[in-house]
């Protein structure tokens, strides 16, 4: 028995996030099955986490064990030969069995992706999230720095969650503009990077509303870090919406 | 009477154009429908010119006259909040009666995507072209410079165009690098710029197609400007697909 580890790239736009759901087509429901075209066999396919119906993927990982004989760096090709234009296995690799791609992993890094421009981009709508007014990129960065660390994130994560622990450690904060390639301006894209050990539900899309706001001046430095200290949600600031939102790297 | 120019960014996946067709939605006729709601008047919309199914725009341009009295600067911000996600009017202003915006142009500039790596992008497999063979950029920028100056383009036209004269003057031509803002890999994304006085049908895409097979040494620079001076289809390269070009800007 072998066991094959994907790193995957996918638009979400098209689909009710990662994990297989009686409503809507999943992400690894559409790669289960056309890995079984190419092993004639059945897998079952572990992904690292779930991404929201709309989230992207630039590096998310899922493994499967297999008896086939298909090289390893093979798998990635000739599992895209049969996957749909918006979903691309980018690597294929062999590990040990032992490897389990979500409780291997040692942290994860996200990204959220900001269009700040007046008007609506037409190009990039389903991969940034729109905000017309002007945000201040190093205010938001100064500000991101509050999340670095230890720290009990109850206050930002999806209210309903059941879970058994609300720390978690991150290990950096970046907020920096990036360079439109369709149209080379620049300071019309924005990008919230966040590496941490683990993230709760709905957490980088809190914390990303959070550093708008503050941008917006609707909420100061010191609001930030009460509502890290009193663990209350509405205390944070709002969840964004999910099209900025991409799983960028899974950290092993 | 006033005229209104309007500068368009749109996704052409889901369209069928920009002019309307008999089967298909058009780029044109959603914005028609969307400026009518806005000004309450029947209008006509002149565009600089079609783009075809798949083809994407950056800087499209387009006018229409109204006796509407909504201030020119906003008309963009008015239209955007009927248009869908894919098509945005990203500057609007007032131009003189005599303004057309296919007539008045003085030249366009078109740009084609191409993603370069062995494996496809699940992001951006809409707004580039995937060619897996690793392609050297220098080559094609020095080969693009064969089509800059005025010249007969009868061999870089799809056959059976009918148009009174071939000949076009190309200003500038550009093969570089871009970097992907999802995933910040350099030498992944490749872009063609052309700049010139008009382009023929399927003009870029099929020099778009010729400077890769210049790259993939399938084709050489003699063999290009051979092509030129021939005016033969056959003797250029191949119609590279739709989803790589943007018609960038128009110049006036």
């Amino acid at each position: 028995m072998r066991n094959i580890k994907l790193v995957i790239e996918y638009d979400g736009t098209n689909y009710c996030g990662w994990q297989t759901q009686p409503n809507g087509i999943a992400i690894q429901e559409v790669l289960e099955q056309v890995i079984e075209k190419v092993t004639q066999q059945k897998v079952s396919l572990n992904g690292s986490g779930r991404t929201d119906s709309g989230v992207h993927a630039i590096g998310q990982v899922a493994s499967f064990t297999t008896n086939s004989s298909i090289p390893s760096e093979i798998f990635s090709l000739a599992i895209n030969a049969f996957l749909p234009n918006d979903i691309s296995v980018v690597r294929s690799e062999e590990v040990a069995l032992d490897f389990h791609a979500r409780f291997s992993a040692k942290g994860k890094t996200y990204r959220y992706y900001i269009w700040n421009d007046k008007r609506r981009s037409g190009i990039l709508s389903n991969l940034t999230c729109h905000i017309p007014v002007a945000l201040d990129v190093d205010k938001m960065h100064q500000a991101a720095q509050c999340f670095v660390g230890q720290h009990d994130f109850s206050a930002f994560m999806a209210q309903g969650s059941s879970i058994k622990t609300t720390v978690r450690e991150i290990y950096s904060a970046k907020v920096f503009q990036v360079t439109n390639p369709f149209g080379d301006e620049i300071g019309k894209m924005i990008c919230i990077e966040l590496t941490g050990s683990g993230f709760l539900y709905n957490m980088v899309r809190i914390i990303a509303g959070t550093l708008m706001e503050v941008a917006l001046c609707k909420r100061s430095e010191v609001q930030v870090i009460e509502a890290l200290s009193k663990g209350e949600r509405t205390m944070a600031g709002q969840t964004m919406p999910p099209e900025g939102l991409f799983l960028y790297e899974v950290i092993y």
